[in-house]
This record gives C-alpha cells, sequence and structure tokens, in this order.
C-alpha cells in the first residue's frame, strides 16, 4: 500500500493571490468602466534586451545543424556561462572557483531542492513577513519552522536572537515583500551568529541588481566568514527579466561543510542525479546578458522600473506615509493609511483609486496592516495610479 | 548545528561512465591513430528539426516586443502545450483531462521530485538491472528498495511476483538499457498487481516513440485500470532530440488516490512551490513537435536511429549473440561473446575493434556479462563499428 508523504497535509492553502484575482475581477465585473491599474504583480513587463535576443537566435540556429548541435550539457551548467559568473561576482569582490557555482532553470526550484541535502531534523528560522515557499518547502519535510518578527521598529530588517537557535536560517535582501535591504554590519552580525552556531544560511539575492548604493552588500561572500556558513541563490529573472525564460543559479562554497562533509558536493549529488541541466539555448541567452551590450540593456530595464519605484515613494513620503522598500527593490512596502487592515485597504484602494495592490497579511502575521506596491509596470500606468492614490488618501497622509 | 541528510552518505559513486571515458581516452592516448567510434552515448545526435527551429525562433521574437512578452507562466504548463499532448495521449487511444498533464524540464526531474510526494516508509521495486536514477533518488530519501531480477530467461522483462510486496513499482517501457518491450498483457498483470496490492507504478516511458508495433502499449494508461495506480513519465528528449533543450511531462490522473487524497492535487502543490515552469521558448518548440510537419520530420530522425538499430541487430543475428532491443528501442542489449565479463568485452572490442560501448554491468548485478550499445550515432560510423565487430567476433559467434 503506497503512501502519500503526510506533511503535505498540513501546508496551509493560500488564497492571496486568487483572492486578489477575486476581488479585482467583481469590481470590474460591477463597474465595467473602471481602468483598473494592477500595482500587484511581481513580475517583470519589460521585453527581453537585445543582446538576448540576438543569444537566443544565434544559439537556436546552433541547435539546427549536426556541427553545432548540442545534446546533453553538464547538468550544473555550461562552463562559458559559470564564467560569466565568476566574473560577475569578482566585480563584487568575491572570488569563486567556477565549480561552487551551479546554473538551474531558477532560484525558486533550488530554494526548494536544497533542502534535500538537509536533515529533515534542522530547526528553520524565516522572518515573518516572507515570501511563502520558504516556509511550505519546510512544511513539506516536516521540519519544525521558527518566525522572526520584521516589524516598524526593525525597519523589517531583523536581527539575530541569541535566544533563538535556529539551523536552517532563510535571509532575503533586499527583501520580498518589504524591499528592506540589509546593510553590512548587519549581514555581519548574521554571519557571526550562523558561524556560533553551525547553521547554514539560505541566502536569497533574487533582487540584488536593484541595489543601487555600492556599500550594501549584492552578495553574501561580500561579509567575511560567509563562504562557510552561507548557500546563495540568485536569478536572471528580475535581473534580465527572465521570470518566462528560466534560468537561475545557487553558490555552494567548498568551504561550507557541516558533519565533516563539503555541501558543494551534496548538492552536486543531487543536481546530478535529480536534474539535467539548463536548455542550452536560456544559458546562451543568460551569458549574453554579461556581455557588456547585455549589462547596458539591462540596466536601462532595471532603472525604468526604479523611476516606478519613486514615483510611488515619492507619493509615500508627500503623504507622510511610513514604508521601506523602493530605493534597493522593486518593492514598495507600506503602512496603510488610517490604521486600515491589509484587506480594508485592499478594497479602499481598488473603489476609490482603481489600483489593485497586494495585502501585506499575505506575507504572514505581521504584515497585518502593510500593503506592497510593485514597480514592475509601465510609467504612464505607474504615474496615473500614484495621482489616484495621491487624490484618495491625501487628506489622510 | 545543521546536518546534512545521511542517506546520502549510503548512495554508491558510479564510476560507470567515467570509468568507460578514462579507458577510452587511455586508449586513445597509446594509440594516437586509432579512429575510435562511440557507441556507448545515450545521447542524440541529429539536430533538432525545422518546425522546432522555426518555433524557436518564433517565440524568442514573442520576447522581444512588449505585447508577446510572456513573464511567469503556468508552473505546470502553458494549456497551448498541455493541449497537444492531450491529442497525442488521444492518438494512443487515452483520453485524458488537461489538468492531469504536467510540463516539466524533463524526465529526470521529475522522477526524482515524484518522491517529494511519498511517504519515506514506501517499500520500492526496481528491476535489475536498472536505469540508476530510480535508486539513487530513493536512497537519498532512506526508502527500502527491492530487486526483481531481469535476465535472459525472461527476455529481461519481469513479472510481478506475488511474493514480493512493494508500494513504488518503477517500470521502464521500452527499456533503459535493456531496449524490451513490455507487450499488453504483460503490462495488464502489472496494473493487476499494482492495483491487489495498492501499490503505485513509476511508469518511464522516454522510449515511447521508438515503439515499432502497433499491438504494443506506448503509455500504461492503455491498459484498463492503470489511471487508479500509475503516474506515466515522459519526454521531448529521445522523441524530438531535446536532451539539450529540455522538456518532459508528467501525467498524474485524477482516480489515482492514495490514504484518501488525490495524487494529483499533491503533484501540483509540489510543482507551485518548488517549481516556475518551463521556458516559454521550449514550451513553443515543445508543441511544434505536434504539428503535421513536426510529426513527420521527428519521426525520420527516430527512423534513422532505428536503421543503426538494425545494422547492429542485424551483425548480432549474423553471429549468433543473444540480444534484446533494438526494435522498439534505440538500445541493444546483448551477451558478451565468449562468456566474457562486461568489462572484459569493453576492453576487447575497445582494442579489436576500436569501438566503445557501455558494460551491463554497470546497470545492476543482472547486468555482468552483458553489454549495451546504441542507435545513436551516423549511419556511416554505425556500419562501420558493425563491420570491425563482425571481423573482431565474427569466428566467436
Amino acid at each position: 500500500m503506497a503512501h502519500i508523504n503526510a506533511n503535505y497535509l498540513n501546508i496551509k492553502e493560500s488564497y492571496l493571490f486568487s483572492e486578489v484575482a477575486n476581488r479585482a475581477n467583481k469590481y470590474k465585473a460591477e463597474n465595467p468602466g473602471a481602468d483598473v491599474i494592477r500595482l500587484g504583480i511581481g513580475d517583470v513587463t519589460r521585453p527581453l534586451c537585445p543582446a538576448v535576443i540576438e543569444a537566443l537566435h544565434s544559439a537556436v540556429n546552433d541547435m539546427s545543424e549536426t556541427e553545432t548541435f548540442k545534446g546533453y550539457g553538464p547538468e550544473q551548467g555550461y562552463g562559458f556561462l559559470k564564467e560569466s559568473l565568476r566574473a560577475y561576482y569578482a566585480e563584487k569582490g568575491v572570488e569563486l572557483d567556477i565549480d561552487e557555482i551551479f546554473v538551474s532553470d531558477g532560484a525558486k526550484s533550488d530554494l526548494g531542492n536544497i533542502l534535500d541535502i538537509f536533515s529533515k531534523d534542522n530547526v528553520v528560522l524565516v522572518p515573518d513577513p516572507v515570501y511563502p515557499v520558504y516556509v511550505d518547502t519546510n512544511i513539506m519535510d516536516g521540519r519544525k519552522i521558527v518566525y522572526l518578527s520584521a516589524n516598524e521598529s526593525n525597519n523589517f530588517l531583523p536581527l539575530p536572537d541569541e535566544n533563538i537557535k535556529a539551523d536552517l536560517i532563510y535571509i532575503c535582501s533586499p527583501n520580498n515583500p518589504t524591499g528592506a535591504c540589509y546593510n553590512r554590519e548587519q549581514l555581519t552580525q548574521w554571519v557571526a551568529y550562523a558561524r556560533k552556531n553551525n547553521s547554514v544560511i539560505l541566502y536569497d539575492a533574487a533582487y540584488e541588481c536593484f541595489v543601487s548604493d555600492d556599500s550594501l552588500p549584492r552578495s553574501i561572500y561580500e561579509i567575511e566568514g560567509a563562504k562557510e556558513c552561507a548557500i546563495e541563490f540568485c536569478s536572471f529573472s528580475k535581473t534580465a527579466g527572465f521570470t518566462g525564460t528560466r534560468c537561475g543559479y545557487t553558490v555552494v562554497p567548498f568551504a561550507l561543510e557541516r558533519d565533516g562533509h563539503k555541501l558543494n558536493k551534496f548538492w552536486l549529488r543531487r543536481q546530478t542525479t535529480k536534474f539535467n541541466g539548463v536548455s542550452y539555448i536560456v544559458q546562451k541567452a543568460a551569458a549574453a546578458v554579461f556581455t557588456e551590450e547585455g549589462k547596458k540593456q539591462i540596466y536601462e530595464n532595471i532603472n525604468y522600473y526604479k523611476e516606478n519605484a519613486k514615483t510611488i515613494t515619492d507619493t509615500l513620503d508627500r503623504l507622510g506615509i511610513w514604508y521601506c522598500g523602493g530605493k534597493h527593490s522593486p518593492y514598495i512596502w507600506f503602512r496603510c493609511p488610517d490604521n486600515m487592515g491589509s484587506w480594508e485597504f485592499f478594497d479602499a484602494l481598488l473603489s476609490k483609486a482603481n489600483v489593485v495592490g497586494t495585502p501585506g497579511e499575505g506575507f504572514g502575521e505581521n504584515g497585518k496592516g502593510y500593503f506592497r506596491l510593485t514597480s514592475f509596470s509601465t510609467h504612464e500606468n505607474t504615474k496615473e495610479a500614484m495621482k489616484r492614490f495621491e487624490k484618495a488618501f491625501g487628506n489622510n497622509g
């Protein structure tokens, strides 16, 4: 008699995005003339840049001729892309060996799959509010989860608490959903805590390309000692608009050992056994991101989104609304005006301004009373949305 | 203190393909003039067909314009591809709902990841010889594995043994590495056994497109009752030469329940939590395989490989060497001449005929004394290799 993994029964169904869609659709049905603007989505909207498109066409041509056709590639990624990634890290002052880098189909896959190499008995620390995948993937394995409070008093950047012991620690910086970004001193505290407790930090750097200030770290490995206690996950999704093209990468340093074993070797074993590498075509496209042209072009897109973020934060500044994010992140996280609840404000924003956002409580208890807007829309729509926002809530700011 | 998943320490390192490469390279170094032909690889060599190339270029163009750009897609695959797959199954007489089909980056990923939804206490049945991934992925989870003997007396197609109880049953047909293919009556016995014991069959159909005889099943669901006891894995890798392009699919029927829960819902939850879908570009390419042109073109490639298989089996027939596979599979599995051991024959074939193949014992105990050749080389090289084979071992046939 085959049995299911009963841990799955403990996962809470998330109704966040379906409920957002339901309420937005209901409003549209009742107000067919309304011009509803969506600032809730966490997905890019700008097309792939020309350097990437050119690389894609060229790689497709490679696949059309016997001489240049590519079959199975290395599970951990082609050397040409790993070399580009090594150079990218070197620009941040981080020296990596090419075999410390693993190319994958995205950070979400790796963030889930990395748990394969850890004991089910590990205790997991996640901040609240949080990207729901960190929680659900651990519930699937039956791990104990402890939460760390992110809130206004710590600017949604909680620091280690010596009274809370944890084996695996999730850090996402710049953060989803709050947009908050740790500085060097704060990350140094986390690295010290992890080293002292022999914990492993699972560092989600998916939004590192939005960091606007050179003094802020874009990789955990910019912190001394991090190679002995951290795995870093990153992605081309937000960097280069690859959400529908699918490519990410994970760094497992050789120096990271637990129970006397190199985690790099464990992850290599996991990936060679349960994964067969990323499409050659997609890897060629990812490598094009790091050419001179590619870099210039992707930063045009990133700056486009950053201008939208500024449109949003300028409005919140004018209204005197507390927020974080926006400067080093495509996300802006703010306190709902008039002490409204997240969903209450969702309805108010929709009915008064015809703008759809994301209620903060969908990301955890500490998100109650907060709200997330994203900068992934067009300039025109973002400006119009914030004009309406200001008109609707200006008196209450 | 973070701890590793100690089950990983129980995985046996496989030296099969590295040892094959080492011996071949050593021979090349010692005999620089030798024209060594490789018939060991399990990878396609023919380029992607024109219909697929055209779809790839078109999809790349979609990604270059705001209006047609695609961000995150459904984790379980785009409707356009799932509709094509549903129609493909309908041609085999299998009716599926579109939401019973999940698109992925390949059968290897899904075969590994599917285990997430099953209890670690399930006992697993695998045939010997076997695709090593079935074994290693279960060792990683600490499951008990029992083996079923595939051998000459059962034509490497073992049938259920009521004395062996198992919860999860791996069946690969046409088989890797033996090329043997179950008929309808044999699969009916497996379905009956699984239903009686409430087991779940994990059916690897990656080579179904090589089945040449309409009376042989190309899907487990051609067998009555299979939807209540089987999950099917398939791939575009061998069907359309996607080994380096990466696309596969898995079918989890709604009728399949264990412990009172639909496994379809569990797999959907797994994939939406730990996966973010396959590249839009690749899914468009996969859908092109099912156009009239695409089907015609991929079968030209499949038939090209089948001609190579015939070149190999004709030689073995002439030499009176026992074999299976080749007719409905790109693999030919044969008894080593002169009662040689697998590695002994590897060395003899390399030195006498300058041909590289794969020793059967790399796939399990029952592979000892057997050998695998593949049909993925060119006509020219396959003919030359078998001419040399016949010359070297003809007197011993």
